[in-house]
């Protein structure tokens, strides 16, 4: 029998997460104060974030221990299965050996419950009982609803309108795990009500999501914030992905040529991504290459600057690629990747060459959502696809080249709550939405001005 | 770090179905056929079933290999992880060891692709190139569709509708894997034509929904009918999951004290027990547990006898424990229990005192699906919330005698399609149905009056 996946036992964890601000040739600039344009200090983050996660966000230390509470909640569905999409391959006639880490195995999905738990186990070590955040497709507010519950913690999820209209049983998931859960633009905020005064049906974005979940926070002394991509401590917890994978790859006796995630905010690339950036650096021969939407390609189309990451001034101002955070993305169904920025880390990591991205249309990527669907069973989900089509373009290459490449890339999540997209899809109704040139050159006159002390 | 789980490699997967029929004290009595109320032959079933399954349906051999394509299309998923789930251990205060098997990581969501894939494989190599099924919830129909596209055969569902509206994104996901679905009573068929004519608004049923497919079958040239569950092929192919338990509870060196399954047709329950009841008369101390919906009581209100599968008696006569086959039961959010008859190896096994079933209400089936939820992290099917209320009522017997018993159910899937059911419980809005007495009684008048030949 060809062998199609490699399991690791739980004893087999990664029992360390891997910084790669220890490693970067550059080192990340400092975010600043949206109040106070003036350099963060962690004590003015502290009002919204745990000191533990603060840490970790900052340090230079190579590498992190995972508690070992969050171990034992992780254990549920990790190690999550390498799989090799032999079906897959031979639908695309590829001698390229196409392999995917499956994280749609978590209860919630996705790659996000990776982050969920340590940061809702950190918030309530520090005493926190609630927790804001938003969500964009419905991802991340289900997997801090699940990680809240399993912590003890209420939580309370501001979740994009476009996004909670589409996929109405994100909702009911976050209801079953014992969260609340509202559409963003809300009226629960005043970030929320002076959007809905401007237009009562704005769809929404992410950009204004954060500003709720954000303002909740700083509002409510017993309520922290805690956010699903970006930021470096979130990508921290996602190299979990990378180091599994590294473990799974060598079971196998094979070496990626090449390792892909699609990017919204970044962490799920970080994920699979940054162990590689790793062994990169330490001389391996890897490409990395980073999937975006050719509708808000925030690396291959932005600016790399100094911008807010929400629409109301609440969150860090933070130097990455931006389209703007005044721009909202088109209305499509891959609503975790919808955002105006980009994690500073993957932006460090592609001014300086160490990384490759590509934007891509959402009618494509559907379309290789669908031939894996129909050829490894999984339904992805939208944004997963992204990945998918990156791996597409590479085993398609490797074709043309009749080389044997080795691919890998992250299935991020499953497309269950996202059926409505599939429908449009195979109904005819979607197209691939205009790069909004205009509107992102509009937004990107609203860059803020911080200047950075002499050294 | 406390063990969650027991994985198996690939290729650690039986090779081998195990056929209860060889085992069981009292054979199955013969099937008669619906037109001629004879005992019905091979060849007349061979109209809608390949010759393969039929061997399979009626053979005595204690095994079946099984065909290597359809162990590279399993390995896909299994060997499914057994879990011990601690968490819910320690919210329910219980002495237990509580175990399940996973087997809602299926692409499906559930165990149906076990027999879907062999059904399919068996289905292409005799020739056919079109299926027609029926579907309850979706989650067979949902196997079927994605087993078909696997061997490149067209596939056509007939969904009972009151689940086609409760659960729309089946329907989605059925088109994503190519194949078609209609809600029954539909306008595509005789069987279907004759009970909208009577009533445009009925809700249908399982029984229905068959009479549907199998029309189709016989009336198609190309095209072969395919059961989900009841038959014994089914019931064979799906004892992969009990031999893989064996092994895995041999790995931690755990015996278990109960088996438990829902039963709806029968086949999931069959899938963890049957190996279990090939133990048990080789001298293992092990209950096993059936858990069937109360307002669809099959075993323990019903009565056993031969009936027909279905209401316009179209498919065999069996003998097996049946509310009437003109019985339609309440629409329950468990629409894969919704089955008028049952098994006839799982009614043949009760009859002989080696299982054993008990029937509960809808709300502690989803109290306990919720707790579940809340504390293991993935949300069950309704139809799995029924074997999970059966560990509760096992584990919360244990506390209270103060026994470390050993539990072990199947998670037969998950509900990531049946989040309308955990909205309408979590608002409040569902009931408990009665038990329909008299609806049952009046059906019971019906029943087919077939003749045993003198042996």
């Amino acid at each position: 029998m060809e062998q199609v996946k490699v399991l690791l036992n739980e004893s087999d964890m990664p029992r360390r997460w891997y910084n790669i601000q220890s490693d970067m040739p550059t080192p990340l600039a400092p975010p600043f104060h949206p109040a106070t344009m003036e350099i963060a200090t962690p004590e003015q983050m502290h009002v919204i974030f745990p000191m533990a996660l603060l840490e970790q966000e900052m340090s230079p230390a190579p590498y992190f221990d995972i508690p070992e509470e969050v171990m034992q909640v992780l254990a549920l569905w990790r190690p999550t299965p390498l799989m090799r999409a032999r079906r897959f391959e031979k639908a695309l006639g590829t001698p390229a050996h196409i392999y995917f880490k499956n994280e749609s195995v978590s209860p919630a999905g996705s790659h996000k419950p990776n982050t969920a738990v340590p940061q809702a186990f950190y918030n309530k070590q520090e005493g926190i009982r609630r927790i804001a955040t938003e969500t964009g497709a419905g991802q991340w507010g289900s997997a801090m609803s699940l990680a809240c519950k399993f912590f003890g913690l209420d939580c309370r999820v501001y979740m994009v309108r476009v996004s909670y209209d589409q996929k109405p049983y994100r909702k009911s998931m976050i209801h079953t795990w014992g969260a609340e859960i509202f559409p963003s633009p809300s009226d629960q905020t005043n970030a929320g009500r002076a959007v809905l005064a401007q237009d009562p049906n704005h769809p929404g974005s992410l950009g204004i999501a954060i500003s709720e979940a954000v303002e909740d926070a700083v509002s409510h002394e017993d309520t922290n914030y805690s956010l699903g991509s970006v930021l470096a401590h979130v990508c921290l917890h996602q190299t979990i992905i990378g180091e599994e994978a590294i473990r799974q790859m060598k079971v196998l006796g094979e070496k990626p040529d090449v390792v892909i995630g699609c990017i919204g905010g970044g962490s799920n690339f970080a994920g699979i991504s940054f162990p590689y950036v790793r062994e990169k650096i330490n001389g391996m021969d890897v490409r990395i290459l980073a999937v975006e939407p050719a509708s808000c390609p925030t690396v291959t189309k932005g600016v790399y600057a100094y911008d807010y990451g929400d629409t109301a001034h609440m969150a860090p101002i933070v130097q990455m690629h931006t389209l703007g955070h005044t721009f909202i993305p088109p209305g499509i169904h891959a609503g975790g990747l919808r955002y105006h920025g980009m994690s500073p880390l993957v932006s460090r990591l592609y001014e300086d060459k160490l990384i490759e991205a590509i934007a891509v249309p959402q009618l494509e990527c559907f379309e290789a959502g669908v031939l894996f669907a129909r050829t490894e069973g999984i339904v992805p989900a939208p944004e997963t696809t992204h990945a998918i089509r990156g791996a597409v373009i590479e085993a398609m290459k490797a074709k043309e080249e009749g080389k044997e490449k080795v691919i890998l890339f992250n299935f991020s999540g499953h497309g269950h709550f996202d059926m409505s997209a599939y429908d449009a899809y195979l109904a005819g109704q979607l197209s691939n939405y205009e790069y909004p040139q205009k509107l992102v050159e509009e937004a990107l006159t609203h860059l803020p001005h911080v200047t950075l002390p002499a050294m």
